[in-house]
C-alpha cells in the first residue's frame, strides 16, 4: 500500500507509531535552496505535542535529520531529499489490549480486516496522526519555497465545540489588507491558532470541559494561500480542490473539505454565488472569491480557502463497547494512554503543510503555460 | 494538462464542449464483463438534457460508440476500453461573445490564464459539464460490474433550493432494510432524484422559481454505496475518502465533500462519534455508522456514505459584471445559450459514477490482502 | 490492464486489430501548436502497409481523426487530444484457426493465460503491429514540436538479414555536418530507410528471399536525435535511457536496446570508452560520443543515439508446431492471411515515434532547472 | 526529480555518495514476511566493495536499519518499509577538484548542465553506484519473497574483457534441470560469479591487467528467473521488458539490454527464432525459448532471460582531457580515490533485485487475471 502523493513534487512518508523511526522522501524539490531550520523547528513546534493544556507533555523533540538531498552548502540538491525522525518511545506497553480489541472509530478494525493480524498495532502503527510530522517536515521547507514567490499558507481553528472564531477576510478583493493583518496576527499567536484570542480562550474551556469528562471534541480548520498567480492547476481530476483534497483526506480525523463558499453554495443563487470580474491595474480580477481562488480547478489569483472538518479524537478514556478480534465476544474497551482531547488544534499546521506541498506541485507540474515554479529570493 | 485518475482501475476523459467528439478511455477493467448496452442507456439518460421542466430539451442521445476493449463475443476483452460520443452540436454561434468576456464563476477567465488564448473556448471546452458523459459510461459499467458482487451505489438530491429530501438511513446497520428500501424506491422514481416524491415536487417549484428570475440554485447529492467488504483501501493518500473526493471534485460545480458525519462531527463529541462494535454472526460490525463507512481511508463493511456541495450553475441569464479580456475594460455580459436552472439532479448519476469507479479502483488496487475483486455472475 | 506511458507528456493507445477503431488520446500537449496535415500523414505513410514489394498491398489510408484536444483556429487546445482511426477490414476470418491454435512467436498463448479466452483474438488483438499507427499519430505530432526547437529526429535500418547499412555519424562532435547529410538522405529516400541506397537494394532482395521460403527476417534500426540541450532527463529510473527504452519494448517484436557504443562497450577500457570533453565557444561538450548522448540519465547536448533489435516476424506460412488450447492436443499449424516477411521497414518511424514522445516528455518533466521546454516559431 | 519506479510495488531511492545516509522506501510488499537478514547479508555482501583483488578493500557495513515496515512480531506490515544505511565515510576531500572538472564519462558534467552548481558532487552525489546498495536491500528481500512461490532469480557474468563464461541453459525446457544446476553452482561460488570457475579466474587476470594500466572494463551480466507462471505483466508499455529495462538502466554504467536471443534475432528467420509449442502434462509450453520467457509482454512460463551491457568504469586514474567548468578552459584531470577497475561482478547482484523487484511488481500489479500472487510458506 502505498503512502504517496503528488506529480512533480511528490512525498511518501513512512512510519508507525512505535517503529525506530518516521520520516518522508521528498522528490522533485528545486535545488538550491538553503532551509531555515529555526523556522522549520518553529513549524514544527506547532504541530508537536505538549505545547499547553489542551495538549499532553511533550516527550519528543521531532528534530528531522535530513540524510540525503542536501549538498555540502547546506542547499536542497535536486536529488530526494529524504528525513528521518526518531521515534524514542517505541514499544509502549500501554497498547497491548489493543492487540485484539479495536477502538471505535479508530483504525485498528479496518487494520485488522486489510492486513488480517499482520499490522502493525501499538499506537495505531502507520495511521497514527504521529504521522502528520514528517509531512509538516515537508511542507515547512515547502512553506519557505513558496515564501520566496510572496505566497503566504495560514490556517486557524474557525471553530471548535461550538466557538467561533473570525472568518479569514478572503472573501472581497478589496480586503487584502486586512486579510493579511489576520495573517500576520496568526504568526504572532501563542496560544490556540485563532484570529480572536477571546475565541482562543473559549475553545480551550471547551476542550478542557471535554477532557475532564473523559471525552473530546472536533473542530473545523480554515487555510488560506495568498499570492498564487492565476492559472495554475489543471481541469478535471488534477485541479487545484483535487489536489488539495487528496492530500487533505490523508491527514487522520479529516472527514470532510470544502473551497470558498462550498456547503453554503448549496443554498444560494448563481447571481449571488458568481465572482464578478473588475478591470484592475494587474489585469481582469473576481471582486469576490465565493470560487476559494479556483475556478475550474486553475487558480484565479484570488486566496485560495478551504476548510476541514476534524472529528473529535477516536481515543477516548470512557468505556466503551468493542468486539475482541481473538475471540468474537463483546468487550468493554477502556483506553489508556495519554490522548489529545482536541486534535484540531495540532491539525492546524499540518494543513498549511498538505495546502504548500499541493500548491507547489501544482506549480511545478500544471503551471500556466510556459511560467513554471522557480525560486525567489529569499 | 492530465485528465486521468485512478491507479489499477484508470480512467482517462477527453473532449470538448464542441469538438468532434468527447469520450473515454478506461484501462485495466475486468475482462470477460458483457455490457447490459440497455442499463447503461438507462443510466446515461438520467444525465442527458432534456429530462423534464428543470432541464433544456433533449437534443443529443449521447449514446457512446465502443470503438475498442469488446472482445468478438461482445465481452471486455482486458485491452483498453475506448468510448466516443459525438458531438452533434459543433461550433455553435451562442458563444461568440465568451470568446473574449468571461463568465463569472465559469472556467473562462482561468483557461485563459492558463493557455493564453489557445484554449478552446465555445462551451466551456473541456471544462464543460459535457465531458461528465463519458465519466457516466465508464462509471456505469463499473456499476453493472459491483453489482455482480452485491453492491449498490446510489445518489439522490439530499438538498435544492432550500429544500430538503429524507437522508439515507445509511446510519445505523440495523437500518439496513430501509436502506435497502430507500434505493429501491429511488430506482423507481421518475422525476427528480429524491426519496421523498413530494421534495422532489417542491424543489421543481424552487428551480423554476429560479429560472423565472433568470437564475439559478446549488443544491446537496448525497451518495451512498452498499454491499462493500471490510480491508478495502490504504492508508493516509489512497484512502477511500482520498479517491472519491479526487474524483468527485472532477465534476464541474462540486465545491465541497465530506463523509459519514463530515463536518456535523465537528460539532459532537468523541463519544458520539465513535462508533461502537458489535459482535454478529459476520464478525465484528459498527453499530452506528458516523464514520461514512470508511476508517483509516479502509472500508469498514458499513455502507460509503458522502454528500457533495454542487454550486448553483454559474452561467445565468442575467447581466453581470465583467471584463473584456481583449481590451482590458469592463463590459456588462448577458450569456446566451441554453442553461440549466440547476445543475445538481444531473450531477446525481454522475457522483454515482464517480463513487463506483473510485471503489473498484480501491478494491483492485488496494484490496484487503489476498483478496482481490473478481467479478461474480452477472 | 494499462497501455500507457510518460510523464507531463501521457500517450494512452486503444484498439485491437480487428475492432470499430484503434487510436490514442495525448494529455500534456503543449498548446497553440497548428499541426501540418501533411507532413503527419507523410509520417504515417513511412509506418503504413503497402509501400512496396517488401510489403502487403496497401488498403487502409490510417488517418486519424481529431476528435478533441484542437481549438476553433486549428491548434493545441492545452486538453487531451484524442486521435481516432477506423479499422475497415474489422472481423476478417483469417484468424480463424488462431482462436484456439497459438501461433509461436506471437502473444496468442500469453494472452490466453492472462485473460483465459476472454482477449480479443483475432489479428493479434491489442498485441497487434496496428497498435503502432496511433503511437505514430502521437509521434508525428511531437516531432513537429521538436523541430520547432530545432531538434530532428531520424531512423534507419541499420542491419537487416545480414545487410548493414553504413551507421549514423553520430560518434564524434565534429562530425555534425555529415550526420545532418545523412538525415537530409534519409528525408528523401524513397525505398527502404537506409543511409546507402545500395545497402536497400540488398536487404530488399534478403527480404524477398524470405518471402519466398515462406519465412521472415528480422533487423536492427537505428536512431538519432539531434539539438536537444543538455541537461534533460534525470537520474536513476527516469533518465533518458529508461523513457526511451520503456516506450521502445512497447513496439511489438523488439527484443533490445542499447544506447551509444552499448554492447560494444562491453569489450573495450575506460580510455577507449570515456568521452573527453573539449573547451568549445558554446561551452564544455564531449569530443566523442560513446554515452550515445547521455550520461547519469541526462543529455550531454550530444546526439542521442539507440539502436534497437526487431526479431523477425513471428507469424510465418510455413507450418509450425503448436498446441490446441481447447483439446490439449498437439496441431500444427499454418498461419494464413498477409504478413510483412520483415517488420524492420516499417518500425523505423515507430523509433522515431517513440523516442520522440520519450524526448519531450523528459523535456517538459525533467528539464535543466528553470528551462522547461516551450514551442519555437514553426 | 523522482527516483522511484513500479507500480503496486514501488521503490523509492534516496541519497548521495557522501550524504549522511543513503536509503530506500519500499511500498506495497506483501504483509507478514519475516525477512531472513542473514540471508539478506549475504545477498548485500555479493555487492558491497571489498570482496577480493578484483576491488577495493571493503570499508563499509552497509548493513540496513530497518526503521518502519517492520511489526511487532518482525515481520512486514502493510505499511511502506524504510531501510537506511549510514555512510560512514562522509565529506572525503578525495573529491575536491571534481566540483569543477567532470569525469569523462560520468554524470559530474550532466549534472552540473541540470542543476547549475546547485547538485551534489562528491564521489558522484545520488549517481554514485552505491545507491545500488539500498536497490540491493529491497530487492534482496523481494527474491526471498518469490523464493516462497519457486521462483529463483539468479545473475552471472557471462562476459568481462572479452572473456566468456559458459552461457544460462535457459534456451530449450528440457533443459531445466541443467539451468537449475547451474544457479546451484552459482549460489555455491566464492569468487567472481561465473558458472565456470574457469572465466572468473581469467576474468580476474583481465581485470588485474587492467588496474595495472590504471584503466577499466566492461562486462556483461546475464540473469535468468525460472518457476514464474505464466499470464504475468502486460501489453505494449508495462509488459516484462519494460518494466526490466526501465529498472535496469537505473544502474549506473548500463548501456544495454536484450531479452531471450535478443540482438541476434535480429540476424536469423522466424522459422528459427519462433518457439513451438509443446503438449506437456501441465499444457501448452514452448519447445524453446528465444522469447526469453516473454511473448507480447507477458510471462510463457518459460525462464525470464536477459543481458545487460555493463561499460567500463569511467573512473580511471590515466590522465583524461577535460575542462573546468568555472574558468571554461582545458584542463587535464586526473581521478584519485579507489574505483573499481571493473563494476560488472557487483552489478550481478543488482541485475537479480531489480530482476526480482520488476517481476514482483508485474505479478502485483499485472497477474493473470484473478491470480494475484501471494506469498507461499517460507
Amino acid at each position: 500500500m502505498p503512502s504517496t502523493f503528488g506529480n512533480a513534487l511528490r512525498v511518501t512518508v513512512f512510519g508507525q507509531s512505535h517503529s525506530e523511526a518516521i520520516g518522508c522522501v521528498v522528490e522533485g524539490l528545486p535545488s538550491g535552496f538553503a532551509i531555515d531550520r529555526e523556522r522549520l523547528s518553529a513549524f514544527m513546534a506547532r504541530r508537536a505535542p505538549g505545547q499547553g493544556s489542551w495538549s499532553t507533555p511533550r516527550r519528543e523533540a521531532d528534530e528531522p535529520e535530513f540524510v540525503s538531498g542536501i549538498n555540502h552548502d547546506g542547499r536542497t540538491c535536486g536529488a530526494p531529499l529524504a528525513a528521518v525522525i526518531r521515534n524514542t518511545n517505541t514499544r509502549s506497553r500501554d497498547y497491548d489490549n489493543l492487540l485484539s480489541v479495536p477502538r471505535p472509530g479508530h483504525a485498528d478494525f479496518t487494520a485488522w480486516e486489510k492486513w488480517h493480524g499482520n499490522q502493525d498495532v501499538p499506537g495505531g502503527g502507520h495511521f497514527s496522526g504521529r504521522l502528520t510530522a514528517p509531512l509538516c517536515v515537508a511542507g515547512g521547507i515547502v512553506i519557505q519555497m513558496l515564501k520566496t514567490r510572496g505566497v503566504r499558507v495560514r490556517a486557524h481553528l474557525l471553530r471548535v465545540a461550538g466557538v467561533e472564531d473570525e472568518p479569514f477576510r478572503a472573501g472581497l478583493r478589496t480586503d487584502a489588507e486586512l486579510l493579511s493583518q489576520q495573517i500576520d496576527a496568526l504568526e504572532e499567536r501563542d496560544g490556540l491558532p485563532t484570529i480572536d484570542p477571546d475565541a482562543g480562550e473559549r475553545m480551550l474551556d471547551a476542550i478542557d470541559a471535554a477532557r475532564r469528562d473523559l471525552d473530546s471534541v472536533g473542530g473545523v480548520v480554515e487555510c488560506v494561500a495568498c499570492g498564487l498567480p492565476a492559472g495554475v492547476g489543471s481541469p478535471m481530476f488534477d485541479g487545484i480542490e483535487n489536489l488539495v483534497a487528496r492530500a487533505a483526506f490523508g491527514i487522520p480525523a479529516v472527514k470532510g473539505i470544502e473551497f470558498g463558499s462550498g456547503f453554503a453554495a448549496a443554498d444560494v443563487r448563481g447571481s449571488e454565488n458568481n465572482d464578478p470580474f473588475d478591470a484592475t491595474p494587474d489585469g481582469p480580477a473576481p471582486r469576490t472569491n465565493n470560487a476559494g481562488g479556483i475556478l475550474g480547478g486553475i487558480t484565479t489569483g484570488a486566496p485560495i480557502l478551504f476548510r476541514m472538518a476534524v472529528k473529535p479524537t477516536s481515543s477516548i478514556s470512557r468505556p466503551q463497547d468493542s468486539v475482541n478480534l481473538a475471540t468474537g465476544k463483546p468487550e468493554v474497551l477502556e483506553v489508556h494512554g495519554r490522548h489529545d482531547p482536541c486534535i484540531a488544534p495540532r491539525a492546524v499546521p499540518v494543513a498549511e503543510a498538505v495546502c504548500a506541498l499541493s500548491l507547489l506541485d501544482a506549480w511545478l507540474s500544471f503551471p500556466p503555460e510556459g511560467e513554471q515554479f522557480t525560486l525567489g529570493t529569499n
